[in-house]
This record gives structure tokens, sequence and C-alpha cells, in this order.
């Protein structure tokens, strides 16, 4: 372990599997509540509500990580951190919305793409200058 | 950041999980077109292959990332890079296929096991050498 | 490549790569002997848990990656190995007691989240005490 490794991303990766496993937990908790027994996905509308968030927010975690760490380590850690704290928010507010209503999805959700756009934007500019320097030997 | 950082396949990962976002759209307006309101999943069969088709891609898309970086950082990062290009072809050939009918998924899906038997064989080969010399001074 | 590279990391995570797609293709083998064309995945009741086990472990499998990686990387990369393989052998577990009944799924899972905690434990040690290093200059 270097000092210089990317703690700031390792410590935003790790909350962000945290809750990622406590909105698996959520999931149990709606099973319980709903009378849902595994492995059945169907119930009230309630449930198969916080089903489908939790389904959401899998689907989309791993291009999560991919954008956070991308943009983390070639345009700048501490930007693709907070970024990455400010999904994880985006996220919260899309599960528990969802969970009240299909609609109360959608501020959460617009708030996730937001923060998707501008990830991959900085890493889209840092790995672009990074190939040009490395392969061409242009130094923007 | 290093000039020597793994350019390649950090934009080859970003590109993948763009073309993920995308796919993850193609559903959304599958629902739209076929009417089919969150949360439910069900609908006419092409929305529900539609459906399958992208939880398919959601399945498989950690496992790309795993053996693409590993064949890339322990085995060659220009192989690696290109492996995954050809993976995103095949997904995109799979996923396509699978919206017209279940049995046309079938070529891109022989395409995806292909690139994955490939740059697992390559990655496993680079690891191994790479622990024969670390921690038995055996060099291949 | 350095020779200092985390190779065990690597294996484990091909290793783990490779477990993923088996069971992918555990449900590909219950959809033949169930008759379950896709894209359906509604059937009996063992093709729907075995079905449900997969699903649940591709839930679960980049919250993996990121604990054992995170534990590897900043807290000590054998024991991050060897919890990986542990976690295998609870998916594994879990994977066959879930198609036997929803009950014979608890003791693998129990022990999956035994790994989680531990790993997610470790390297919040491990991030906490670098950034500790890194931005405070505090040297545990």
């Amino acid at each position: 372990m270097v000092s210089d490794s990317p703690f700031l991303l390792a410590g935003v990766s790790l909350l962000s599997a945290l809750q990622m496993g406590y909105l698996a937990r959520r999931v149990g908790w709606a099973r319980m509540a709903h009378k849902v027994l595994p492995p059945s996905v169907s119930g009230p509308p309630e449930f198969e509500r916080t089903f489908r968030a939790h389904q959401n927010c899998v689907e989309f975690y791993p291009l999560f990580l991919v954008t956070m760490w991308t943009c983390g380590m070639f345009f700048g850690e501490v930007t693709a951190a907070v970024g990455g704290l400010v999904y994880m928010i985006a996220r919260h507010i899309y599960f528990n919305g969802y969970v009240k209503s299909s609609k109360k999805r959608l501020p959460g959700f617009y708030l996730t793409l937001a923060v998707f756009a501008l990830l991959s934007l900085l890493a889209f500019i840092g790995v672009l200058r990074g190939i040009l320097h490395k392969y061409f030997h242009i130094h923007l």
C-alpha cells in the first residue's frame, strides 16, 4: 500500500457497497411485511415497487463503479468521490420515492442520471487526454 | 495519474458502461411502446424478450469487467481492449437478436461466450505466471 | 506489469467470475430440465428457486468484488483472497441449498453475510488508516 493510493474512491466504494447491502435488506423486510416468501417476487404493489427499486439499483451499480473510478483515476479523485456521494444520495431518494409510488421514483432517478452524465464526461476527458499523451505524444 | 496508466482498458470500460446505459434506455422505450408501467415486468412477448435481454447483459457485465481487466493487467492491454470491443459488438448483436425472437439471441450469445473463454484463458495465463514469479520465483 | 501486482486478488476474482458463469449455466440447465423457455422466468418451484438463487448471486457479486479488493489493497492481500475463497464456498452452499428448498438457502447465506462483515470491517480499517495518514498526517 502506497500513501498515494485512492483512499477516497475506495472509501466511497465501500460505503456504496454497504448501501447496496442495506437496500437488499429493505427488500427482505418488505418480504416479511407483505408475506412474500422466496423465491416469489410477486405480491402487493408496494412490495413489487420495493423489489424493482432494488433491481434498478443493482442494474446500475457496476456502471456507477466504472464511471466513478475512471473519473477518479484519470480526471480528479476528490471530484469523483463527491460525485459518488451524490450518487448515493440520489439512489436513496430514488429508492424511498419508488417505495411510495412509481411516479415518486423520478426525481431521484433524474439526479442519478445527472451524476452519471457528469462523471462520464469528466472520465472521458481524462481518458482521452491520457490516450493522446501516451500513444500520440500530444500534451493537453 | 501516471502516463503508463491503462487508458485503453479505462476507455473500453467507459464505452461499455455507456452501452449498458443505452440498453437500459431501450427497456424504458419498450415499456412505453408496449405500455408496460413500472414496476411491472410482464407484458407482450417482445417486451419480455427486451427485458430479459437487458437482464442477461446485467448478469454478465461484472464478469466481463473482471475478465477484461485481469487479462489487460496481467497478459496484454491491447489484446484485452480489443476483446472488450468485440464483447460490446457481441452484446449488441445478442440484444437486437433477442428483441426479434428468442432463437435470434443465440449467435450474439455464442460470440459473447467465445470472448469470455479467450479473455479468461489469457487472464489465467497472466495471473499464473505472476503467481509463479512472485511466490515461487519461477520465471516463465 | 510489476511483480508486486495483486495476483492473488486477480486470481480469486477470475475464479469467482468462472463460478458466476457456471451458476448462470445451471439456470440454463434448469430451463432445459423443467422446459422453461426464454424469456419466461416462471415455472415449477425448483426452477424458480434456481433462478432466484442465481439472481441473488448476481445482486451481490459487485459488492463482493468491492469489499474483497478494498480489503486486499488496503488491509492485507492474503486475508482478502482467503475471504474471497470462503465467499465462493458460501455461495456454492447457498445455491445448492436454495435449489433444494427455500429454507436450505439460509446456512450458505449467513456464511456469505459473515464474510461480507469481516471483509468490510478490515477494508474500513485499511481505508481509514490510509485517509488519516494521507490527509491528516496521523500515522497509526
